[in-house]
C-alpha cells in the first residue's frame, strides 16, 4: 500500500504527527480543560428542539452570516460590542486560521511567548505563516517591554497575546495590552479562551481605543460546549470583514448555530459553574502549595504543578489509578483541569499516595 | 472608523470579496443547486434525539476522528470502501482545503477545467497554491488528451476532475480518469458533489487501481443536508493521514457527527428523492429544448440553459415574479437548481412570459 512518503505532501508538512492529545475513557478526565458539566437536563432539551426547528430547513444552506448567533454573542460580550463585530466560527483554532489566513500568509510573521498554546504552530504553518516565539519571564508573566521589544525584533503582523495563557495559566494585565497596542500597528490578539475563569478584566475594554485589537473566545469550557465547536472574536467590523473574504462559504452549519445560541440563551446558568470551577481550580492549588508542590499563579480553569523529576512517571502513575491529565508545559510539570469536586478529591488522593514519587 | 485598506490584510486578498451568492427570502428558490425537499418529521424527530443524546457530553470534546460517521459514510459508498480509507470534514469546501493545504501550498498549482465551480479559486487562495485553469472543449466535456497535455504543460501537484461539472452538469467517462490517473503522480480529485444524480459510475470503481485517486463527495445535495455542512472524501489511507495532519483538531462538532448518521441511516429515502430530482431536471431539460434553448447535457440535480442575449435581464424578471436562479456559467446562459414539480412549472410559466427577451 501506499505510504505518505510516495504522496506529494507539502514539503514543511513531511513528518508531521495529527494533533493527539489522548482520548482515553477512564473515570476521571482532567486532561484538555474541559468543563465536567454536562448541559443540563433541560438545556438538552432545549437543543433537541432547535434542532428539529433547524432541521426544517437543512437541506438548505445555513446563513452563511451566522447573524443571529454572532448578535447573541454580542450581547453576551457586552461592552457595547454590536454583532458586525463579531465572528464566529468552528472552534477558536477556526477563528485563529481566518485571522493568520488574512494577516499571516507566506513571509510574514505571527509572534506568540513560550510556553503557551500547542496549537499555535499548527494553525501557523497551516496558513504558511512565520511561527515565532520569545520566550516569558521566568514567571511566565508577560510586560509591554518584552512584548514591544520582540515586535521590534521580528517586525511580526500578527501578535498573539494569550491571557490567561495555556498551559500556565498567567494572566496579562489591561495596561500591558493597552501599551502595546498603542505602539504598535500589528494585528493583537487578545486570546481569552479562559477569561470567563479570570479575575481581570477582559481585553474587550481596549476594543473601542484600539482597532488592530482582536478579542477571542471560545465556547468549549465557560458554555461547556467543547463538543459544540463554537469559537468567536469581536474586533473592529473591518477585522471582521478580513475574515468574511477567508473563511469558507457557510462554514457554520445550521446546528452549530441553532446549539450555540441555545447554551447561549442559559449563559447565567452556566457562567455559575464557572465560578464553582474556578474555586476548584484555586482550591487545588491551594492544596498543591500547602503540600509543597510548586504552583504557577492561574487565571485559568486549570492548574500548572511541579516539579516533578520524573513528570512522565507520575503522568503514567495517576492514569493507573484512572486519571487522566496532560503532560505538557515547562519541564517537570504536569498540567490539571479543574473537574468536579469527587474528581479533584480523587486526584488529591493519588497524590498523596504518590507522594514518594515526588522526591528529587 | 478603520477600514480594511488601514489594516495588515495579506496581499492578494486585498480587493477581494467574501462569496456571496444571494440569500434571497423568495417563493422559489432554484439558485444553489439545493435539494428541495426538507427532512421529513420522522427525520427531524430521529435527529432531535440523537443531539439530546450528543449533548449529554457536549461539554468534552467530539470523536477527534468521527470515526462512527466515516464507518458510516464508508458503508453508503460501497465498493470496499473502509473507514480509514475516508475523511470527513465540514462541507466539501473544507476537504478540498485539506486536500490543497496538504499538497498544495507555496510553489505549487493545482489544476481546474474552466468553466468550473466558483470556489475552486477560493481554496487555492486560501491555501497559497496556484490556481489554473485551463478551458474546457466547446462542448464542456473532458477527454484524457485535454487533460493529461494540461497536466504536462503545468505540472500541477493537484488535479481537480468535475464530474458532473458545476455549472455545466457535465460528466466526465471513467475511462477517461483511469486514463490519466495511470499517466500522472498528480494528486487527481474527482469531485462528485452531484453524483448521485448522474447515471455513470462513480470513479469509486478506480480507487483500487490508483492510489493517487481521491474520490471527494457532499451530504449537502443527495442528502438534502446543506444546513448540516459535511462533506467527505475516499482514498488510500495515506491521503487520510495527509487530511489528519492539517485539519484543525477536533473540526467537526459533535452535533454535526450525530446529525449526519441520522442522514445516512435514511439514505434509502433520502435517495429516493434524488431519483425524482434527477426526472425533474431532465425534464426541464426536454422542455427547454422543445422550446427553442439551447441546453447543456447535465448529470447533475441542475440544467444550464441559454442563450439569452441579455442573461441578467432575464435573472432579475425571473426574480421580478419570485423566482431566483443562478447568473453563472458561459456568457449568456443561466443555471437552474431542480425544485419540486410545482417550483419547476411556476418557472416554466415564467420563462414563457419573458419567451420574447430571449429574442436576440
Amino acid at each position: 500500500m501506499i505510504s505518505l512518503d510516495d504522496l506529494p505532501l507539502r514539503a514543511d508538512l513531511v513528518g508531521e504527527e495529527p494533533y493527539g492529545a489522548p482520548q482515553l475513557d477512564v473515570p476521571v478526565v482532567l486532561n484538555v480543560n474541559e468543563n465536567p458539566y454536562p448541559p443540563s437536563p433541560a438545556i438538552r432539551q432545549e437543543m433537541a428542539a432547535a434542532i428539529v426547528n433547524a432541521a426544517g430547513t437543512l437541506n438548505r444552506y445555513p446563513d452563511r452570516e451566522a447573524r443571529a448567533l454572532r448578535a447573541d454573542l454580542a450581547a453576551y460580550l457586552g461592552h457595547g460590542v454590536t454583532a458586525d463585530q463579531v465572528w464566529a466560527a468552528n472552534g477558536s483554532n477556526e477563528i485563529m486560521s481566518h485571522l493568520l489566513t488574512a494577516f499571516g500568509g507566506p513571509g510574514r510573521k505571527v509572534l506568540t511567548f513560550a510556553p503557551t498554546y500547542s496549537m499555535y504552530p499548527e494553525y501557523a504553518r497551516n496558513t504558511c505563516t512565520e511561527y515565532v516565539t520569545v520566550p516569558r519571564r521566568d514567571d511566565y508573566t508577560l510586560d509591554a517591554e518584552l512584548i514591544l521589544g520582540a515586535i521590534a525584533e521580528h517586525q511580526p503582523t500578527v501578535v498573539l497575546i494569550t491571557t490567561p495563557n495555556n498551559p500556565t495559566g498567567t494572566t496579562v494585565p489591561l495596561e500591558v495590552i493597552d501599551e502595546v497596542c498603542a505602539n504598535t500597528d500589528a494585528i493583537v490578539v487578545a486570546d481569552e479562551a479562559y477569561q470567563e475563569f479570570s479575575s481581570r478584566p477582559s481585553a474587550l475594554e481596549l476594543l473601542a481605543k484600539h482597532p488592530r485589537l482582536v478579542v477571542s473566545r471560545t465556547m468549549s469550557k465557560a458554555f461547556a460546549l467543547a463538543g459544540g465547536r463554537v469559537g468567536y472574536l469581536a474586533a473592529t467590523p473591518a477585522i471582521v470583514d478580513a475574515c468574511r473574504i477567508v473563511r469558507l462559504p457557510y462554514h457554520l452549519s445550521a446546528q452549530t448555530q441553532a446549539v450555540a445560541r441555545v447554551a447561549l440563551a442559559h449563559a447565567d446558568e452556566l457562567l455559575a459553574q464557572v465560578r464553582a470551577l474556578t474555586a476548584e481550580a484555586r482550591g487545588f492549588e491551594a492544596w498543591a502549595r500547602t503540600h509543597g508542590y510548586a504552583v504557577v499563579d492561574s487565571g485559568a480553569n486549570f492548574s500548572l504543578i511541579g516539579r516533578f523529576p520524573d513528570r512522565h512517571q507520575v503522568w503514567q502513575a495517576l492514569l493507573d489509578r484512572g486519571i487522566l491529565i496532560r503532560e505538557t508545559g515547562p519541564a517537570g510539570f504536569l498540567r490539571v483541569s479543574a473537574g468536579t469536586p469527587a474528581e479533584m478529591a480523587s486526584l488529591k488522593e493519588a497524590l498523596t499516595d504518590l507522594e514518594p514519587e515526588r522526591q528529587p
